[in-house]
């Protein structure tokens, strides 16, 4: 009799976004004239850059021919653009990278679920609260978590460390030891970032208890304060406790696109039971060759072009026009007398419902009040209750139209 | 101190393609002036279709503009291509599919190896022998086998199912009660099928047992003869019993471009500890939405287009391109006193080594005489050592080429 992972069995029924569209789908149903805005899910409305367009059209009209066309390539991704990464994205910054260290694939997503198989199920992980739930989910899946305690919002067995009001959204150092520690900067949902001496204390703490950071970087080219670090590398000791986590999704429109990679220094070591170090990076390699195959041709020939003198311009002005967005919803709100965190290096706004109203609660007035939706924050964890996202990836006309109604209506 | 999975310590070293390369190379550094000709892994050298093509730039062009851009697509696939998919691969068999039970997929590497996560570590699993070695290798990382036994070149607690030449390459079913059971046909490495009566025996096993069949048809499309099942969905009861796996790789050049899907029809269940019956196509729906972002749009365009009037007949003559090099190779071969397996409805053909010789002693004779590159069968599983995979993926030019050299110089 065939099994099942009982481990699946442990995950709450309805997934965030899912519930969100089903109260979606049954408001419109009753409202069938609503225009409903959404500012919800973290999905881009900008198209990709001409540049893109064009690079990913030659790599497509390669594959017509014999003489240019590709079969399988290196599941670690092509060394044309993994040279244009380090080039770009980490050599400006002191990083140096040598090109078996980045591993190209199909998406962020699948990097920070899939990358907790290397870790043996007894590892203590560490997440933040409020935190993208796919770190959550994933290590539910693989067993490192006991049972969703409904109580307390929180699974057993994992470290949360929360992202409050009265820390600044910003996580204190565990108080117990932990080997794995999920850190997303520029956060999501917060909307919040580290700064270098911080993220050196989360390096040496790594360092001293030989745990591991699983740094999410997706949202780095929002940054737009000086001194913010892109990259964990930028810390000192970084290399032998850190991997980096980065994507094309939010950088040059590519969520339905498809390419990220993660970036996993050959110093960063894991240990078996006998004390013997062994490499995250050959861990990472054997896991990437034996299960997947590598992202799709034209997709990486469409991804090198970001680094393209008109590709990063291009790029630079999607950026600037939805962080204009999240300047409108950060000072709209402010002005309309709420709460607000982040919208100043990130996309994501954070902000706090009046009254201390439940996060469900004020998705459900703001979708029937204002039709706008957002994101609840309890779907983001316990210390998310209380709270609500918003994103800048609307389009200008929307974003304008959803602030003057939260405003007028709410 | 972040443990490793040791589960992955398990994996020899090197693998089976790898360590082709590094003999590849280390002959081409000795012998700069060989010119190799390389029917070994199982890439394709024709292009995409045209008609592909065409799609696929459509769909690169609709991300151009913010009116046809697109973000975030299903996790399971588009349903424009779900419904071809259907209409096309299922229906003309007598095959009856909901859209829900058709997910697609960047690969069926990730499928086949992604999928058993959904099952109890303590599930028995079986595998043909020899065997694509990512069914293995995956379930190993799980921690769902014991120990690699070198003196038999298996893994403790897998069961293997031998197919050997007494048995016409054949698997028999299983003497012990197994829950997971792996099936690849048309098959690689042997290139043999299965007919319905024999794929019937697995369908009644499977469900005496509540075990699960992983059916992989990654090659249905070369199958030539009359009455050889495509989908194990065309055998009755299947529904309840089986999973399938299907690539667009070898039917439509898709190695380099990536897209796949697998069938999960809502019938088939795994249990839990208590003998509660849990649904599959839930579960696999759950780790997509979780693990998976869903293939590349612009590839799901171009992947629509195979269903096509020209789509079809441009694949049909790629396929009939690969299966006379089939030919070539299998009556090339059998003209030169080889005995040889397969090649009649797939792209493979199995080939004994003469004299008994060992496989990797046979790759380096062959490469070093006629400096033809094919598969040592021992990296399929110990019941592959003593034969060899030959693919007809290359160019006719190249097959022709391969074959009289192995005539006259081996």
């Amino acid at each position: 009799m065939a099994l099942v992972n009982e481990n699946y069995l442990k995950l709450p029924g309805s997934y965030l976004f899912s519930e969100i569209a089903r109260r979606v789908n049954q408001f419109k149903t009753t409202n069938p004239q609503a225009d409903i805005i959404r500012l919800g899910i973290g999905d881009v409305t900008r198209p990709l850059p001409p540049a893109v367009i064009e690079a990913m059209q030659k790599g497509v009209e390669e594959m017509r021919s014999p003489e240019t066309f590709r079969g399988y390539g290196p599941e670690q991704g092509y060394q044309f653009l993994i040279e244009k990464i380090i080039e770009n994205d980490f050599v400006p910054r002191g990083v140096e990278l040598s090109v078996d260290e980045v591993f190209v694939s199909d998406g962020a997503k699948s990097d920070t679920a899939n990358f907790q198989e290397l870790f043996g199920v007894n590892n203590i992980m560490a997440v933040t609260d409020p935190v993208y739930p796919v770190y959550v989910d994933s290590n539910v899946m693989a067993g490192r978590t006991g049972m969703f305690n409904n109580d307390k919002g929180q699974y057993e067995g994992i470290v949360y460390l929360p992202c409050t009001e009265e820390n600044g959204m910003k996580p204190s150092l565990p108080e117990k030891r932990v080997d794995m520690i999920y850190l997303c900067f520029p956060n999501n949902p917060t909307g919040m970032t580290l700064s270098k001496e911080e993220l050196k204390l989360w390096v040496e703490y790594a360092r001293e208890n030989r745990s591991i950071l699983l740094f999410d970087a997706a949202y780095e080219a929002y940054i737009q304060e000086e001194g913010v670090p892109h990259s964990i590398f930028e810390i000192e000791g970084a290399r032998e406790v850190a991997v980096e986590f980065r994507s094309f999704s939010k950088t040059a429109g590519f969520t339905g696109t498809r390419c990220a990679y993660t970036i996993v220094p050959k110093e960063v070591m894991v240990y078996d039971s006998k004390g013997k170090a062994h490499s995250l990076n050959q861990l990472w390699l054997r896991r990437q060759t034996t299960k997947f195959n590598g992202a799709s041709y034209p997709v990486q020939a469409g991804a090198v072009a970001v680094f393209s003198q008109e590709g990063k311009l291009q790029i630079k002005e999607t950026i600037n026009y939805y962080m204009e967005n999240a300047r409108i919803i950060r000072e709209g709100l402010q002005g309309a007398g709420y709460k607000v965190f982040g919208g100043v290096n990130a996309p994501y706004i954070w902000m706090k419902t009046p009254n201390n109203m439940g996060s469900w609660e004020f998705f459900d007035q703001l979708m029937e009040g204002a039709n706008v939706v957002g994101t609840p924050g309890a779907g983001f964890g316990a210390n998310g209750e209380g709270y609500f996202r918003l994103t800048a990836f609307g389009t200008r006309e929307n974003t304008l139209r959803a602030i003057e109604r939260i405003r007028t209506r709410m």
